[in-house]
């Protein structure tokens, strides 16, 4: 590996570490209350480098939660059903930060605020299709905010009893939900 | 009417103006982003005024959001589960600035995200001890987490599927899940 290459790898390991640290304190402070200052001292590094890489708070949040193609949801309603649970069990088990890290500021800083509401109608559009009723975009809707109180409740308010709950045990109690309102029962 | 009882009377409706403005921008803003110049604004008052009156920022959040006494569940599964859809319903017709005040900032408030968890946590017990089956404090944890999400997407987030639904619409969906929940089916 010639001199150039090898900074060039630094480079990448150093944005990476500066990505990971602002991830977990969007995630715990949100928006407003996480510093580049603060960023950087979790990163290890200046805050003169973290502006140097990124430029501004802003391109790091959008950086960090940046959106990855939203799964696809298809099938007959017991089957999205199923899909739309074990997402959740996913989501549950293992603390996704991009998603957390807006969900974190959804309410108080408006690109958060945009990314969710876009978020949540893509994916009500997805389980409104697979809903053979009139009433369709409100049972989807309905679909999606138990699915954001759930996550909400457990990842950032830390509700005991749903932290205590296994996420097997949580999709077992929301099964019988998600059947009524998609229509599968 | 005396000089002196006419200025307290008002002091009081001046006070009840800046109340009523800080309600509504910690509603819209959340606590970081709502600032004394612009409640006073709002007001139609001079921020020294409000300083004057209040003392902090925090003072005025801690007067806006002052918990109201929890109502009272009680009774067999089935007669709770109806109570909850009842205080939704009225929640989802009225948006109560005092609750909405909490929640906007509950993700990234300390003080918000502590009343948050008080008022869930006392609501979820009054839940729990109606339901008569041994994950209780999991299945009361749910319908708190889904009237979380419900309200916060509804009247905060502004979900079009759930604003542009009845209140009616969205407590007769709701129902199955929660008489499921509560064990009273």
């Amino acid at each position: 590996m010639d001199a150039a290459s090898s900074r060039a790898a630094q480079r990448r390991r150093t944005e990476a570490r500066i990505l990971d640290a602002a991830a977990r304190l969007f995630v715990e402070l949100g928006y407003e209350r996480a510093t580049i200052r603060g960023i950087a001292q979790q990163a290890g590094v200046d805050a003169g480098l973290v502006m140097h890489y990124f430029g501004s708070k802003q391109e790091l949040f959008r950086r960090v939660t940046h959106a990855s193609p939203a799964q696809v949801l298809s099938g007959p309603p017991e089957q999205v059903s199923e899909q739309i649970l074990a997402m959740l069990a996913d989501t549950l088990a293992h603390e996704p930060v991009q998603s957390l890290a807006v969900l974190r500021s959804m309410l108080t800083h408006p690109e958060a605020a945009q990314a969710t509401q876009e978020g949540a109608a893509r994916y009500r559009a997805q389980i409104s299709r697979s809903i053979p009723a009139p009433d369709a975009d409100a049972r989807a809707a309905l679909v999606s905010a138990i699915m954001l109180g759930v996550i909400v409740s457990r990842h950032l308010l830390k509700d005991d009893a749903l932290t205590g709950a296994s996420p097997q045990q949580i999709i077992d109690l929301l099964r019988p939900c998600l059947h009524f309102l998609t229509g599968a029962v």
